[in-house]
């Protein structure tokens, strides 16, 4: 494993207070790899042998219905973990897990983790940190679904890119169109619509770029929660 | 704090490894009481001074967006606690917390168990499972109001309360129809359109009281996952 690579795995939070004979113990057993887009990293319903981490590229969390339909419940950036709840309890994955964009990933054995979860209080209350941030995600994900329309998500999403973005006006998708869909929980179509509906407040879209026209014109229509969202 | 309480409380799956003397530690402070239906124990976006933990009774989890409108993430029964995210990071709530039917809610004070958090790798470890599968709750909705129908929804759910129960084909709705509606993630017109759906294989309801004529029938056409399912 490279130095740079160390300096990655240690941005993780939950290494934050860990000391670093401890981390390179868990280390040992690791191993990084790099992935093409579309590998499958794992299948929901397995079992984890490891804890992954993605050091650079892009992550998709894959939910699978019994008829094949697919889904996408979030998308990972580096550096992040995932799963921590299957591995940390040694449960089915609920999730599939596939490449988007060229991945480097680093394998963590799951055994030694759990063990040192189990005698090292601060890894533990640091891993904790880490879950409730994953558990505060989705709790807020299922509120976005349960109590705003298509047009509220779609533009509430582009709200918080553009708080991330410099510019502010102008945003990049980080996903193509479909897996955008599909992490707001609409049809493909119904993510056109709602684009529509998003340009009397001067939303436009040119490929994977989004200009805002009336950023105030689309908070006032889309009302995101300034102290709850992420 | 009586003692029948105090067994109650070790019920909880992260006390089951710490020793009494640190349970009563946690438990100084601690104060039990008794809430009429309707009460709201906490609001969205209040921080959290204690660990709410249910007694008897049952409480809804009420996301509220910001004009007002409210659903129901989750329902709580006991013995349960509630929110470990917020409480464990001392971040706001996400959600509030109502009381549906009469409860009787243990209050254990935040600092204290944070603190214990910290210091007690067992504690922390047996939260972390405890997490996990509230995540993994999450996650198994997000699954449901991305991948299914409003029927199959409404089907899944049926099923699971038909596997608790007693006859298997008999079953009680916990709660009105009106909070069964939001916890699924749909309208109470949507709702009945659902149970109307369900007729064919045999779904009928009389106030709270739902038989299931043809529990194979509603397993094909809602399709759970039985891996996968809580």
């Amino acid at each position: 494993m490279r130095e740079e690579e160390k300096q990655l795995v240690r941005r993780l939070s939950f290494f934050e207070h860990v000391p670093d004979e401890a981390v390179d113990e868990l280390l040992k057993g690791a191993l990084v790899q790099q992935f093409p887009s579309e590998t499958i990293l794992f299948h929901q319903g397995e079992r984890p042998d490891f804890l992954h981490v993605l050091l650079e590229g892009q992550v998709g969390l894959l939910g699978v219905g019994t008829d094949g339909k697919e889904t996408v419940v979030e998308f990972m950036n580096p550096v992040e973990s995932f799963i921590l709840a299957a591995v940390l309890t040694d449960a089915p994955y609920l999730m599939s897990a596939k490449v988007i964009d060229r991945a480097r990933v680093l394998l963590l054995p799951a055994a030694p983790l759990r063990e040192q979860v189990n005698t090292n209080a601060r890894l533990a209350a640091d891993m904790l940190a880490s879950l409730a941030k994953h558990y505060r995600m989705l709790v807020r994900q299922v509120k976005d679904l349960k109590l705003r329309s298509s047009t509220q998500r779609l533009g509430c999403y582009l709200l918080a890119l553009a708080e991330q973005s410099e510019s502010g006006s102008s945003v990049t998708l980080p996903v193509d169109k479909r897996l955008l869909a599909a992490r707001l929980g609409m049809t493909p179509e119904n993510l056109s619509r709602a684009f529509s509906n998003l340009r009397p407040v001067g939303v436009r879209t040119s490929g994977q770029t989004v200009t805002i026209g009336d950023i105030e014109a689309l908070r006032d229509l889309c009302r995101p929660d300034p102290n709850l969202e992420d």
